[in-house]
């Protein structure tokens, strides 16, 4: 029996690279369709590409010489492939418009852009922590009139080095009230080119556009619950957070302190839920699910990003440094790779998931 | 009239190339007498630090030939110097024990190392904060029957960041209550050779021994007051403190997150506060002392690292970003020179004071 | 008696910004006109440059209002400035049409750009090296029927850090045969932004677009003599050049094997001709030339770009290394400050020169 | 049937921490033995390494346990393994004297140290390059007496980026005389902790102590034939060498100009001639062979140590920028992982090679 057929909208861009890379061989997906924008339609992938493929293996065979179509021109893609991982980089509406065009005519389409990450009915997915809002696929497929196609979309990265370890805590009967988080956010959350080397040479940038907001914003939608058809959230937490770029390549690091509300774990059963956890990812055993989710890393000095990043592929947390907070309860270090499981990667898991459940 | 002669205990170190550096061509003071370890005494200045100056200019003329002491013979100073900047590097008592001999001995004692740091009648100095703290001075030599010579401490480098933005919030009549900082802090703050290059290409590091504590520890000792020959703070201020090492040679960066108790400052006071904030140092008109203690860069990335630490000679703490905070009332983003302002030069600064008020 | 007016012809980019920090205070010059593309044409330059003042000085106060005119419109700088320092950023045709047209209208351009350098009666200067090249401007205004203006070149950042200490080889009766050279190039050398952080983080790219065949091509012009209004060199040298870029922000460093036709000096007697070098800018004593155009470090790991390219503020190169080659006659090692005496601070020096021998 | 059994002497540092990487599911191979300092010795691998594990994996399970000997009491290894890979820390004459012991035991000695490289009968090894100098371990064994132990050594690292492609065009008949040589070296290569952070941000050192020597004398050993159980070579090659220190974690560049003495190949062969190299650990197909030994990039700005290292799991040289030399005939840039091919896996690669024939 055949793989699943999937396509890569904004293949040319770092993070459609990204997705090329870690689809090779996949065991349940092939990489059929490709595309980007008009000026690269039509090209060869190669050529498309030639003189930026960032990654550090080579571009796959199989994908070398795949004509690519234009991401604009949804006829492009019918019959092509089932799932569309868009990582198109085009204006906000514009991006919502294609979006619902490709789900509109059948198309899974699974997103790493922030434009639909606010609206109601499209969950933004972390498969180990919110799993169940894949049900409102049948509020969203009825609220448009999709019959088969659908959009979930991915959160940003920077909130992925403490969204796993909070949420064990929380699956554990433990509620969060606050948390503050600094974080240290590699180069290439920020694309390519990205900063320039001027200015990350001897120095750091204590500013990241937009990470700031999303850090706040979206996590509460990730814990919230389905309701008429849309995903709320009544809770009082609050976050805040101060997001830095630093000369790293790849891994971002969260420091974060956290107060609970109510009842409080001791730090013995903090470590013990976060190397026990598991999800349904791990009890499905999905092909990109990382065995444990959240590696608690015992060093004084860990996790760091060049290495702990590629902890289970990339694809576990890794934690480190839990101890009380002189103002909040607790503080801990936690750290991902952002360009797998923080994005492409994360993706991945989430159509493996998909696929699972009988969505696709 | 001449210059007031001072000591370098530590000379050889990267602290006291620094002093070195720093103190060359001062109006006021001149280097006249250099210690270290017995390793390095008697030999000239110049060869005993031959391969490990690690200044990018070159080692004053006048200290070139300068003959090393030994740091651990306090008779060996005597009589070539009335202040000595101490940068020894010994274990904490023998620090203790070496320090208060020179003092003993009569001389001006003013220390970079912590080992002071806690006792209760030695004052932790921030010439712009605490310049009353001085005063301690009598009770310090009273209990310990000296007659001229004395101690002061410099604070931890890594609070430098936020005391200054900090305490000018407090003289205006605003009381903190609390306190989150995730500090970004320099190589150089961990001395030479410090971390290996291996550690931090592609990388940083959550952490940075010590530092985490002494940002906790010492602010409220600073902000203190004089009670019975003592320095005492009866308020509830808590400080918690992430500490990460980053890939700069200089300049360490905190992102703040504070509360008030009681009546808050709007955004406009605040900058107008931060902006207009001047102290003893600035009307004394001390040689070293910044014009604006503290800068606020209205840009949405500034302060960083390779632009600000250089601010009115290294002695300026930059401060940018602030904005509200979703947990606590503000956040900011605070920078100085930590081997300038946070280390040697904010020794000198303290020298300058000690003169200026006639406890030299 | 009041200063020369200069002007600076792209004005907003880096190397603009970079003469502007220079010109700051300069005995002789004041900035008196910015121009820049007609984008910026209008503007207060601190609007024009607003999130992209790249120097970590801010920008002079007399600068910070000026209003910027078009560069490409020379009659916005008529009566305006006598020098105009060039820095536009245009295709090569158009730079040397605009370059033209203010010689024509009486200015002095000196140019940072590369396209008029390969004419012949265009010299390219380093002012302790061919000084006597700018007996050429004669017949450059004769050619052209020109009255007043006239146009020099600044030559390729890559070459300064090995032209001084040969030249003065040279000098003292040597003769050079050939030259292999491995340039290890800063940052700043690209402009601004320049290479992605991403490339240059844990990497060097073993290349820079045009740098090996200016490398190769400029130093024989520089070395020729003035025949029938033209500058040739009939010798033989050749030069051959690998030029890296690395993770470095200012400063080149060139590794030299070189060979010598005929008489071969001693190692002791080319560490003597390179401490005693001294030429035209040293004794007309030019503002901005350095006191010994050559540093010669005898640490066995030196120059340095962090530690050695702000040697006498930026205008010395300083050679170390100097060894036997196993394949040539010797080797070393030569550094200079690429965006100071490479780039804004080398033609300052040039119009010193220029001012001093009467061109101006 | 059983793997053989290995020990690695030196395994608490980083070269032995390679090893025990590399080695971890080796087909051939197994960890059997470890072997450190006195003060290692007694103690389990994990705590013997603890806080200076530098892997960017974890220690593979069967190691983590092991208890560890002391690399300087040969007893302690007796019936333990057949092979040792030396990678002590000790005296030049020191370990001399370990590894011959080692050999007089019956062990086969395979070296990552210097210490042996320059005797007479003991093989400086590349597989691809000199299978046949094994031929010369029955010399050394009737010299010593040692009736089935044997030495032999792997090369300085800085070489190993242009020797491969050299020797593929000297098998292909041409000769080289002579070569100048730039490397761009990677800070593994010194140990850990090797250089200081401090020295590494926004700098280079234009030096490497031993680096040049080693370059210069290794390569014409390597390319020698064996006459009266010595290894000789009686060609005039003759290389320099200019070795600099760059903040790249992994990964040596070499910048190379090299001059043919009679013929010279065209471009075309020399790319046919690398693309089609293949020698004999190819031919046997040895389990740490590169496919291609060398891998010709037609890319502009190619071989580049972050995209470039780990080409065949780091085993393979990387080349590009092939063009003509102004000097001399050719110029090019080669690439090696400086800790795999350049140090254990290259002496894991001998281990097999010498396995395969027989020696073993």
């Amino acid at each position: 029996m055949g793989k699943i057929k999937v396509g890569v909208l904004g293949a040319t861009g770092i993070v459609g690279q990204n997705y090329i890379r870690l689809l090779n061989n996949h065991p349940w997906f092939e990489v059929a369709y490709l595309a980007a924008s008009p000026a690269s339609a039509g090209k060869k992938y190669s050529d498309a590409v030639a003189g930026r493929w960032h990654m550090t293996v080579d571009i796959p065979e199989n994908v070398r010489k795949m004509e690519v179509g234009d991401a604009g021109i949804v006829d492009d893609a019918a019959g092509r492939c089932e799932i569309v991982f868009s990582a198109v980089e085009m204006e906000k509406q514009a991006i919502k418009d294609i979006e619902a065009e490709y789900a509109n005519k059948g198309f899974a389409v699974i997103s790493n852009n922030s434009a639909n990450r606010n609206i109601e009915d499209i969950p933004i997915l972390i498969p180990e922590i919110n799993p169940d809002h894949l049900e409102i696929i049948s509020a969203q497929r009825k609220r448009h009139g999709w019959s088969k196609g659908f959009i979930i979309v991915k959160p940003n990265c920077s909130i992925q080095s403490y969204m796993m370890p909070i949420s064990a805590l929380m699956k554990a009967g433990y509620v969060i009230d606050k948390m503050i988080v600094a974080t240290l956010q590699a180069l290439s959350g920020a694309g390519y080119p990205g900063p320039s080397a001027l200015d990350l040479i001897d120095n750091v940038i204590p500013y990241a556009a937009g990470e700031e907001e999303k850090s706040e914003i979206e996590p509460p939608k990730i814990w919230g619950r389905i309701q008429d058809g849309k995903i709320v959230n009544d809770s009082d937490i609050r976050i805040s957070a101060h997001c830095n770029r630093v000369p790293v390549t790849d891994g971002h690091i969260a420091c974060v302190s956290l107060e609970f509300s109510g009842k409080k774990p001791t730090y013995e059963e903090i470590i013990h839920i976060w190397n026990e956890f598991k999800s349904l990812p791990q009890e499905l055993e999905l092909p990109s699910a990382p065995i444990h989710p959240i590696i608690y890393r015992p060093e004084i000095d860990r996790p760091q990003p060049r290495k702990d990043r590629d902890a289970d592929k990339g694809m576990a947390v890794t934690v480190g440094r839990l101890r009380s907070c002189n103002v909040m309860d607790y503080r801990f270090v936690g750290l991902h790779h952002n360009t797998v499981r923080g994005a492409a990667g994360g993706s991945i898991l989430s159509a493996e998931l998909l696929k699972a459940k009988g969505w696709i």
